[in-house]
C-alpha cells in the first residue's frame, strides 16, 4: 500500500508569478513553516541527500516533502520509507514549478504541524532557476560528476540560491573537478551564497549542511 | 583569437514548429547534410563524446558543429581545438532550440561542404524533448553518476531517441548502475531504441557508436 499521495499540479493562471511567491511566503510566515527549494539537474543526488537530511532532523522538527516529477513516483517511494509526510506532485509535462503549483502541492501536504517543508524541483538547472516558488530559501546541488564548468553555463541557477552543496565529494578521484576553480566561478555570479561540499553517501560535510539547515527554520520561526 | 563565432539566436516567432521542423528536414535532405541532435543532463559528457566522435570521423566526412547554451563559449572553445567548423549559439535563456532556432544556427555555422552536422543542445533533459530541432536523428546521453532510474522520470526524452549513449562506464563500480535494468526501462518506452554503452574517456564503445553513427550518415546522403 503507498503511504503517499500523486497529485497532478495544474498549471498557474497567474500572470505575476513573483506577486503569488510573495503572497506565499506571507502565508508561510504567518504558519511558521520554512519552505526549502531544493534544485539540481538529473542524478546528482537530491533524494539522497534529503533522505540524509531527514534522519540528522526529525526529530527535532516536522518535516513534509513534495517531490516534484514529470512522471513516476520513486522518489516519494523513497522518502515515504523514512517515516515523514511526503507527497509525489506530477507536473504534467512542465520543467519546473512556479508559486502557485508549489501552493497546490502545500495544500495536498498539508502544513499543519509541519515545521519544514521541502520542495524537491524538477530536475532542471535551466527553468527552475527563472520561477519564484515562494520558498524561503533556495537550494541546489552540483554533483561532483557534473563537472566544474557548471556555473558558467547555467549562471542564473546558481546566482539564485542561497546555498551551494558540492555532492559526490567521495568521487573526486575518479573525475577532472577543481572544488576551488567552481566555487570561484560561483561566488563571482553570487558572493553571498554558501559553499558547502558534501558526499550524501559517506556522510562528508553533512554536519556543516544540517546546521546551516537548522539555523535557517528556526530564524524563521523566531522572527 | 577565437576561431569560432558566438551568436545569440532569436525566439521562434513559427506557431506550427512541427512544420518548420519538416521543412528543415527537406532542405537539408536535398542538400545532403545530416543533422544529428544531442541532448542529455548537464555534465553528462556529451563535449568530451563529441570531441571523440570528430576524432574517429573527421578524415572521412565534413564535419560542423553547433553548440547551444544559455551562456559561456567554453565548449565551443573546446571543439574548435579539433580543427571542425563550430558556432557557440546562445539561446536568449532559453531551456532548448527548437527548428527556426537550429536553421538560424545552421546559417550561422554555413552547412557548405558540411557532411554531418551535429547540434550540442542546451542541458536539460525535459524541454529539449518537445521540440523537433529538423535533426534527422536525435541522440542522447545518459551517464552512469545520474542514475539507472531517469526513463522512469523523464519518458518523453528517452522515448523520441533514436539511439541513447550510456556514458562514464568506466566509473560503474562507484556508482549503484543497473545497466540491464535500466535498458529494460528504456525498451519498455521505446523498444526501436539503440542503446550503446561507452565511456568517452575509455574509448570503450566507441566503435560501435561510431559505426552507428557512419551508416546513418551515408544512408541519408544516399537515399
Amino acid at each position: 500500500m503507498k503511504t503517499f499521495k500523486v497529485m497532478e499540479v495544474k498549471r498557474s493562471i497567474f500572470e505575476n508569478n513573483d506577486r503569488q511567491a510573495d503572497i506565499l511566503r506571507q502565508r508561510l510566515k504567518k504558519d511558521k513553516v520554512f519552505l526549502l527549494n531544493l534544485m539540481s539537474s538529473p542524478g546528482s543526488g537530491k533524494t539522497t541527500t534529503l533522505m540524509q537530511t531527514i534522519q540528522a532532523l526529525k526529530d527535532e522538527m516536522r518535516i513534509g516533502v513534495m517531490e516534484a516529477d514529470i512522471d513516476s513516483d520513486v522518489d516519494a517511494s523513497k522518502i515515504a520509507t523514512s517515516g515523514v509526510k511526503v507527497i509525489q506532485l506530477h507536473t504534467g509535462g512542465m520543467c519546473h514549478l512556479d508559486a502557485d503549483m508549489t501552493k497546490q502541492g502545500l495544500e495536498g501536504l498539508g502544513t499543519n504541524e509541519i515545521d519544514l517543508a521541502i520542495l524537491e524541483n524538477v530536475g532542471n538547472l535551466v527553468c527552475p532557476a527563472e520561477f519564484d516558488t515562494g520558498a524561503v530559501k533556495n537550494a541546489m546541488i552540483l554533483s561532483v560528476p557534473e563537472g566544474d564548468d557548471k556555473p558558467l553555463k547555467y549562471p542564473l541557477m546558481f546566482s539564485i540560491c542561497d546555498v551551494l552543496l558540492v555532492n559526490k565529494m567521495d568521487t573526486l578521484s575518479v573525475f577532472d573537478f577543481d572544488l576551488k576553480a567552481c566555487e570561484e566561478r560561483v561566488k563571482k555570479l553570487n558572493p553571498n551564497i554558501k559553499v558547502i561540499p558534501i558526499s550524501a553517501k559517506t556522510g562528508e560535510g553533512m554536519e556543516e549542511w544540517i546546521i546551516w539547515l537548522r539555523k535557517q527554520v528556526n530564524e524563521w520561526k523566531d522572527r
